[in-house]
């Protein structure tokens, strides 16, 4: 025990006190900056004069261990640590091929950020201001009261029982046949993305993708060492010749696919062509990756049918869903919806890598989800990212001299210019304040460079309109 | 928009309406389950008489295309989708390696579970019947009211600014020096690790660690492909002169090491092994990993100084924080406290794997420490864990024949059986409804099948009586 002195004859007390103080310094047990018991206290703890404990303190402080602020209390002045530098490591050269290819494909690092005062047109993330606060503190509140302090403790790595129940039930009510599949809980898409890959992929198998698709997806499939075999799209998705032909010459391990308000076009593939490419991959035992991604912003009661559900009892889909774009990024949930078998080994894998995903959060998000608010946020953030994707599409139809313009809806628009480069057009706007997201970082081979993703969710409609504007001018100056 | 029908001349309306949702129907639109509108609604939104609406239901409920549930409403009876099972894939087989390890070396599918009713001594988690419940609930409050809903929004990768100050502040006040230093939160320890390990380290590069060491620290090196180099200990930590024989033999990339509470043995090592070990190191150029694990057990304000500050100004120690050992593990909140360029090259990594650590669970952690309520609760914890360390192992050392008992208080004592076999003694006590943690599984080698590891941050103190009588009893019949 800390002060625990024994005493013992033949010294004076006060010496031993300071020896023992002066050891506990000199070993480290009392670091730097660290705050004595007030002699009082200590008086108490040694069970010694409080006089006593004063001559040692001001021993202590002639000898430079101590300091005394008036009024603060008496604090370690220093403890007897490394002072050198000698041995200087140099870890931006220990870095990794991982690590330095993660950095290398860092947007965030790379790329034209927002700052204050800008139109921006690169956020995908859903507006805060319509976050439904109230339903929240009580959906938070509902929680402690159910769970108590248990939420706090260690859980499960599938995820908290009761938002794997509620999932299921919203996945059948997509028409998912769930016999033989389980749910397991991630930390958003992206770590659902990062086990799915890390589970059954090795270095160099090929993966089958829309191009352009999702950034963050293709910088994880390149950090996994996977060859991306992009299929072009046309206006309703991938486009299916190119996908049989391509199938024709190469073996893919696995495909990914964003049915739904794909990343960064926009377009929602119909049931036609999602069952088409469904059979097209079976054909040729391709199994698949969907991303779930921003399905919520369909009409309630009325969004196709995932891929997932054209699956059927069959187990070849692995889908991959999130409320991110939607609802509450900031709590990173997300959901793989596959297999048992193969939700099993990924339970293990997940459970590797961090446990669990927080129960806290889990818990919050499955209060609010069974409070039935979640239908009505939905209707009204429809109807307001509705309103902005009609003023942004016809506006850029208007403005934006271009090729085409993709996107059905949900939180952006994806445009094709004529023969303007989309980084140079980037360029000028950014010197009037507007910024967009260059669409090269979204194809698997070195195109797009005259397309770009202009992005709306948190844009207001009058900035909407003068944003739009500004980069129309701009791409008339070629 | 939704049925939003344009009707055309030269066909009934109902005959048109029929036509229109059948084919959503057939198409995917309108999926299995989906509820139509009341043909009240349906006639407002399509412009035509209710008794219309009435007869294309009735034609659609005919056909088997939708089912009226009395009082609920017309639900669409199934969908165009797959029924056959043609297409089979045998997910185990196409796990891959990695998967395939962390399945095999996950303990929570391969070791004995505690089942209700037992005495368990295999939890080293908190007892949740001490979280500060009411403190997390104010936490809570304070941070809806000052961040409001930009929390629930996306953050950064490196963490939530307010939090990495506090830490700063935390790591400083263990002496820590942190020029040119810098902080990354993470899902607690086990994806700090993993970050780093992803970030520095290669297969087979060789990695120092004490042995026995914490097992999930030995799965996450295994599943990196490293090497592992076990140190024997003794009472006071890493064997000083194994460690140099080793290092004379082998070229280890990084070291592994738990100063303080090491799991599983409890060893708090001291002032000056920390510094012989650290200057060891030096010597031989091998940066080190120090797992802050368990280190705020230590009496207030009388830690030993970890190893990051015995580093001084130096950047040679990667250290990695946690509170889940003492605090709310549920909330998976870790951090990397490191050279600032390493941190830099780790947060792309972090943002590569899942983007951010939930916003909202740091932010409560946040407003929960700066309440000041900590230090009371740690005092408080500490007392309680004090008295049940106490109390196992005085009866450990009464009644279980030992060679030796590790374990400087915490949450845990390490026990060396005289000649028994650790796991026939847990099968001959879980058939008297107590376990305990095998040692082998702690142990880099093949060795410590005569040893164990006896938790009880979660059992009650009678429990630990019992529960160790029992053990005791059943070492006899070795």
């Amino acid at each position: 025990m800390l002060f625990n002195i024994k005493f013992h004859e033949g010294e004076p007390i006060y010496i031993q006190v300071y020896k023992y103080i002066k050891d506990m310094i000199d070993n480290g047990m009392l670091p730097y900056l660290s705050k004595l018991p007030s002699t009082r206290e200590m008086a108490s703890i040694m069970n010694i004069s409080r006089s006593t404990v004063m001559n040692v303190y001001e021993k202590l402080e002639e000898e430079g261990l101590v300091n005394t602020l008036k009024g603060k209390g008496t604090f370690v002045a220093k403890i007897n640590i490394n002072n050198n530098k000698e041995w200087s490591i140099n870890w931006k050269s220990k870095l990794n091929n991982y690590a330095l290819e993660a950095e290398g494909m860092d947007i965030m690092k790379h790329e034209k950020l927002y700052k204050k005062g800008m139109i921006s047109f690169k956020s995908i993330a859903p507006d805060e201001d319509y976050f439904p606060m109230e339903e929240v503190k009580r959906a938070f509140a509902n929680l402690i009261s159910l769970e108590g302090n248990r939420i706090l403790n260690y859980g499960y790595a599938k995820g908290y029982k009761p938002l794997i129940d509620f999932l299921r039930e919203y996945m059948s009510d997509k028409g998912v046949n769930l016999k033989n599949k389980d749910i397991i809980i991630t930390n958003g898409f992206t770590e659902g993305f990062n086990i799915v890959l890390s589970s059954i992929t090795k270095k160099g198998d090929n993966i089958l993708c829309e191009n352009p698709t999702h950034n963050t997806a293709i910088k994880i499939m390149k950090l996994h060492g996977l060859n991306l075999i992009g299929v072009p799209m046309n206006k309703d998705g991938m486009d299916i010749n190119s996908l049989k032909n391509i199938l024709k010459d190469n073996r893919a391990k696995i495909a990914y696919l964003i049915p739904s308000y794909h990343n960064p076009t926009g377009i929602v593939m119909s049931y036609k062509s999602r069952e088409q490419v469904y059979n097209i991959l079976k054909d040729y035992n391709v199994p698949i990756i969907e991303d779930g991604f921003n399905e919520e912003l369909q009409h309630l009661g009325a969004h196709i049918a995932p891929m997932a559900t054209i699956a059927g009892e069959e187990n070849s889909v692995i889908y991959i869903g999130s409320f991110s774009k939607i609802l509450f990024p900031g709590i990173r949930i997300g959901w793989i919806c596959a297999d048992s078998k193969l939700i099993e080994g990924m339970e293990s894998v997940k459970r590797s890598e961090n446990i669990h995903t927080s129960a806290l959060d889990q818990g919050i998000l499955y209060q609010y989800m069974i409070s039935g608010e979640f239908s009505r946020y939905l209707k009204r953030v429809r109807n307001i990212y509705r309103e902005k994707y009609d003023l942004a599409r016809n506006l850029a139809e208007k403005y934006i001299p271009n090729e085409y313009i993709y996107g059905d809806g949900g939180l952006y628009i994806f445009i094709k210019l004529k023969g303007i480069n989309s980084r140079k057009l980037l360029e000028r706007c950014s010197k009037r304040a507007v910024i967009f997201t260059p669409g090269d970082i979204f194809y698997t081979d070195a195109g797009g460079e005259d397309t770009f993703r202009l992005a709306f969710s948190r844009t207001s409609l009058e900035d909407i309109e003068t944003g739009i504007k500004i980069i129309g001018e701009e791409a008339k100056f070629k």
